[in-house]
């Protein structure tokens, strides 16, 4: 693309992870299509930008920690056009006021799936075999005997929200011969049906299923989905998984209903997170919790940017956006 | 079928495991094709059977704890024809004297694939984020920041054994993206190729390899195949992991290159199996261990039943048998 026709862009994310998003090769590709204001990426665009440059800027690429596009900020940059994340969520930084201007919004969330979907997957085979337990219980001398062994097959996995990983974690249990049911109130039979999937109240989900998956966004009626009320309905050794947000689930009620061994959990997500050291869910043996690792991390991390890249790409070239959000979508996303 | 024409059949396992491996609707089904001379499993051929049962005996269906098949059982069993095995080895109850009388010989160890497989993925998984020395940490009051996390891309992934179990690993790990380098002395360039992955020595394997899984036979020819001089090869913060059997690794040898916190192991087998309590393995926080649970467990176990029972029905159909094990094949079984 001739110098002249590329848009002007600006990169505004936390500089500690810019390099790992946005490694030289992304970045050089980047800039073969936007003319980059500056180099170095944005943390506040009172002290780290010109108010010359952000007047020009019409593309604007995000990220982890990326300041509010608040309406000052828009009023600063009256030719922007595009935010392009690259990362998941965009609702720490972009609101309504971003969308009453026109600006199109993309979010690189489904770049950050498929690794939620391995973990998750990893999650449930380890557990369903109560692996966790057992290497504990094995560190400590006890080698378990064949009587005290369980398997995967014939588990029922529930999946709650048909999210964009929702729907890809009933895509592999389906595959793997698992029947499913999935809960979400947005979701209706047919689609349900088209998954693979048994459409569910949530309830009935609980009762029904010896694997419980959380892949809701995190909303004011989400919190505490999964309850103490909820957690009584859950079947002997069911298995309750959270990938998703800390806040689904009522922390105090779980760690009640773990500490007498009739349901295990995998938590990769906690309210609050991080847990403070000695709260009594590490403590207990069939609970299992890893500090928040599920979403693209390290080497992954590089998806995110590369995905933003194919979005300005496709921005800049007049296609449509695969990560596009409506502004009817904010209040539903996670 | 009817009666008469039903081969004579027995049941040779231990019966604990029994009702796991046949419940009762697998039992049925085997008695619609065979005339099980017996109800009760066999677990010993002195004990457990009349001399004028086992003379009738064609077709023996053999579980976890079958007993020897040795020269004075098989003289005392001149009709039988076929042993099927419903679990994965044969090596323990079949020898070459049960070949050498024209008797077919089946595994089920097909059937146990795929679990162990499943497992094997997701130790792979959560290990490529450090998850298991993560959840000790986080446990111990440790939220693990953003520059200590590592993901799973770009990890090349060397598989040690082109064996049933590690051809499918290969293709899992092909299918997700990943680079795979396989070493297997009876593997060639060709067919490596047809799996996705690259041969290569073994040296070379662990000197290229972010990831090792190991998934060959336990031979004398491969025990400590993976050593002290081996351990030494693999780069920096490289994963070892086995889920097939105990001896290939050289534990005392892996404990000292773990303890330097270079590399990290997950281990479902060890040697010796199991581990004593307070082994040095079991104190290190990258070392991951579990009581040999990759393999058909719990729900799993009947996995083999159905293998077993539907080779069984082939064998009176007169088709060919699937998990045939062949007398030269006998020295190159796991």
């Amino acid at each position: 693309m001739p110098q002249a026709a590329r848009p002007a862009g600006m990169i505004a994310m936390s500089r500690s992870v810019a390099p790992a998003v946005l490694p030289p090769d992304l970045l050089f590709r980047l800039g073969e299509t936007v003319r980059l204001v500056q180099d170095e990426a944005v943390e506040s665009f009172d002290d780290d930008v010109s108010p010359v440059r952000l007047a020009e800027v019409e593309i604007l690429v995000t990220g982890w920690s990326c300041p509010p596009l608040t309406e000052r900020v828009l009023d600063a940059a009256p030719r922007l056009r595009a935010v392009v994340h690259a990362a998941g969520s965009v609702k720490a930084h972009v609101g309504p006021e971003v969308f009453a201007r026109g600006i199109v919004v993309s979010s690189a969330a489904d770049a950050n799936a498929e690794p939620v979907v391995d973990f998750t997957v990893a999650l449930v085979t380890l557990a369903g075999k109560r692996a966790f337990g057992m290497a504990r219980g094995y560190a400590a001398g006890r080698y378990a005997e064949f009587g005290q062994r369980t398997g995967n097959d014939g588990r029922v996995i529930g999946v709650v929200g048909a999210s964009r990983i929702g729907r890809r974690v009933i895509a592999r249990f389906v595959a793997a011969g698992h029947r499913v049911l999935v809960a979400d109130p947005h979701l209706d039979p047919v689609d349900a049906a088209g998954l693979g999937a048994e459409l569910t109240e949530l309830d009935e989900l609980c009762r029904r299923c010896d694997v419980v998956t959380l892949h809701a966004p995190q909303l004011p009626e989400t919190r505490h989905l999964i309850d103490e009320r909820r957690l009584a309905l859950l079947p002997d050794g069911a298995i309750l998984v959270n990938t998703a947000r800390g806040s689904l689930v009522d922390s105090e009620a779980l760690a009640r209903a773990c500490a007498t061994g009739r349901i295990d959990a995998c938590l990769d997500v906690t309210d609050p997170e991080p847990l403070p050291a000695g709260h009594p869910l590490f403590a207990l043996p069939n609970v299992w919790i890893t500090p928040h690792l599920a979403g693209v991390q390290g080497s992954e991390v590089r998806r995110l940017g590369a995905y933003a890249v194919a979005e300005v790409e496709r921005f800049v070239a007049g296609e449509p956006l695969l990560g596009a959000v409506r502004a009817e979508q904010l209040a539903l996303l996670a």
